[in-house]
């Protein structure tokens, strides 16, 4: 029996990231199964049961009419969800530990610069002075985080870990133990009125798009000995107005932000956000993910699949995540 | 029956960690014992069983004559044990989570920050560069944590949580459930040359004096992602040898630092360590100590001890910790 083929639509990566890295991995882990880079002229479109996907184009999906499952070697699938004319079929997203982990790491290092007065610290020895400030313990902060799937439990349970109170908000309803857990609308003020650190870890969808605004960082607590609220976006850049985020942190609003995703990436370099003193920028870089943890995912989703088991992770198009 | 006095014999401490601050959370925990600030012309040195001190004069312990017990307000008793006239009995080294956790806090907070390549994208930040390196996961990095107490036991289960390789090195054999164990002399080497990133929390003896140095720095690991080794010393500065530490960051032995602790504190504004690119300095706060827990934490071992219950926590004195 013929294995059905996979098809890769991979664009603009480089290195470790390049298509041509990409075919031998695949080819490495999907056990003969036939491996195409797109382009290639002798593909025959029909014998392609899967795709693996990175930014591909609008409608480019279309030409694969046996097409059965659609894998995004990536955890965003916003991009993908915009195009029109996407197959309906099932779209997996990526969801391994070793990007899990990448992000707890991220979200546990910017929430301990934040509460351990990193910004101050640096200037401080910037200007050659040695003037410790009292130094609060971690059970005196609310860490906030808000997206409570694979990576926001994760991240929660790190923080609990190290003494933090945290607290999350989802859509939907979530048990976690140890974690006070917030859903939908009608709890997101209750929320925000207890959480010193919020934490973006929300998927990016039309209903997303801007809620990291004004009027949701007027709701954060500001009873702590941080003072001001902080906010730490490792979600996608849609999720924030820029606009306010630099207005609330002139006006005090905010007292602080790292963020590692923008509206525009790379950031233009005429951006206040890379100077702004309140502010820890990073180049979209907190989870990047393991090439090869990536791939073995994918092979061992479509041995699932070819045996008949459910599909991990799948997308719900209606949410859009 | 009277019970017998507690003496503060507190020496330099300002704002909540004043002499008067101290007197009154001890008498607010000490249940009607009186509590003396010394020197005090009223207080009867007879009477006194106890004494809680920092930072006290030499020699000054020695004007009480039925005391039985001196508590340490802080972890390290290196100060105290200098002093040849203090007084035969046992001394009682602060342990209380409270401390512990800051310590683990501070400890995340630096590996995180060396493993996260902090100093490059603080770098890129402030040159406004949007150049994301390769990012390694933890577990390409050990994590070597010489000293294997309370501290450094901690400190390693936050470590093996966030996904690090981690082993340790103390004095006596240990046995933690997930960490790699050496210790003595015999198996310092080996130690060295596995770790990539070395962590100190050693007390600090005449054994230890200046143990961080060339010879021991040339042994660790240069075999991971970070390239050169990097060595996070909050100690006690005494455990370090500067000069050494900065001719090894200038030619490479070691790539990166962080330091709490200094030989002279507050560090001299003409240190090299102020303004070198290769290192992160902290003003020996990374593990303040909440008042109010060690108050309680000695106002419980007194009741033990007059219990006939062991007290906790005991100097070692031929250690010297």
């Amino acid at each position: 029996m013929n294995k059905g083929a996979l098809a890769l639509l991979v664009h603009g990566g480089t290195d470790n990231w390049s298509p041509e890295r990409w075919k031998t991995r695949f080819e490495a882990v999907c056990g003969g199964r036939p491996v195409w880079r797109i382009p290639d002229r002798d593909c025959n479109p029909a014998d392609v049961h899967y795709a693996a996907v990175w930014k591909p184009a609008p409608g480019e999906l279309a030409a694969f009419p046996n097409l059965r499952v659609i894998f995004n070697l990536g955890a965003g699938v916003d991009a993908l969800m915009a195009d029109k004319t996407l197959p309906r079929v099932p779209l997996v997203r990526i969801s391994v530990d070793d990007l899990t982990m990448r992000m707890t790491e991220y979200v546990v290092l910017h929430v301990l610069m934040h509460h351990r007065q990193e910004l101050y610290l640096r200037a401080c020895q910037r200007e050659k002075r040695w003037e410790p400030r009292v130094q609060w313990a971690a059970n005196a902060i609310s860490v906030g985080i808000m997206g409570l799937g694979t990576l926001g439990s994760a991240a929660a349970g790190a923080l609990r870990h190290l003494g933090f109170r945290v607290s999350g908000w989802s859509r939907s309803p979530k048990n976690i133990a140890g974690i006070e857990c917030f859903h939908g609308e009608g709890q997101i003020d209750a929320f925000l009125r207890q959480a010193n650190i919020l934490v973006s870890l929300l998927p990016f969808t039309p209903d997303t798009r801007h809620i990291l605004n004004r009027g949701l960082f007027a709701k954060l607590n500001r009873n702590s000995p941080l003072g001001a609220p902080v906010l730490i976006n490792a979600g996608r850049g849609g999720l924030q107005n820029e606009a306010d985020i630099l207005a609330c942190l002139d006006d005090g609003t905010l007292g602080a932000v790292s963020l590692d995703v923008f509206e525009t990436e790379p950031l233009p370099s005429d951006s206040r956000f890379w100077t702004h003193p309140k502010v820890i920028l990073t180049p979209h870089n907190a989870a990047d993910t393991d090439a090869d943890e990536i791939s073995k995912y994918v092979a061992q989703q479509i041995e699932r699949f070819e045996a008949g088991q459910a599909l991990e992770n799948v997308v719900d198009s209606a949410r859009g995540y």
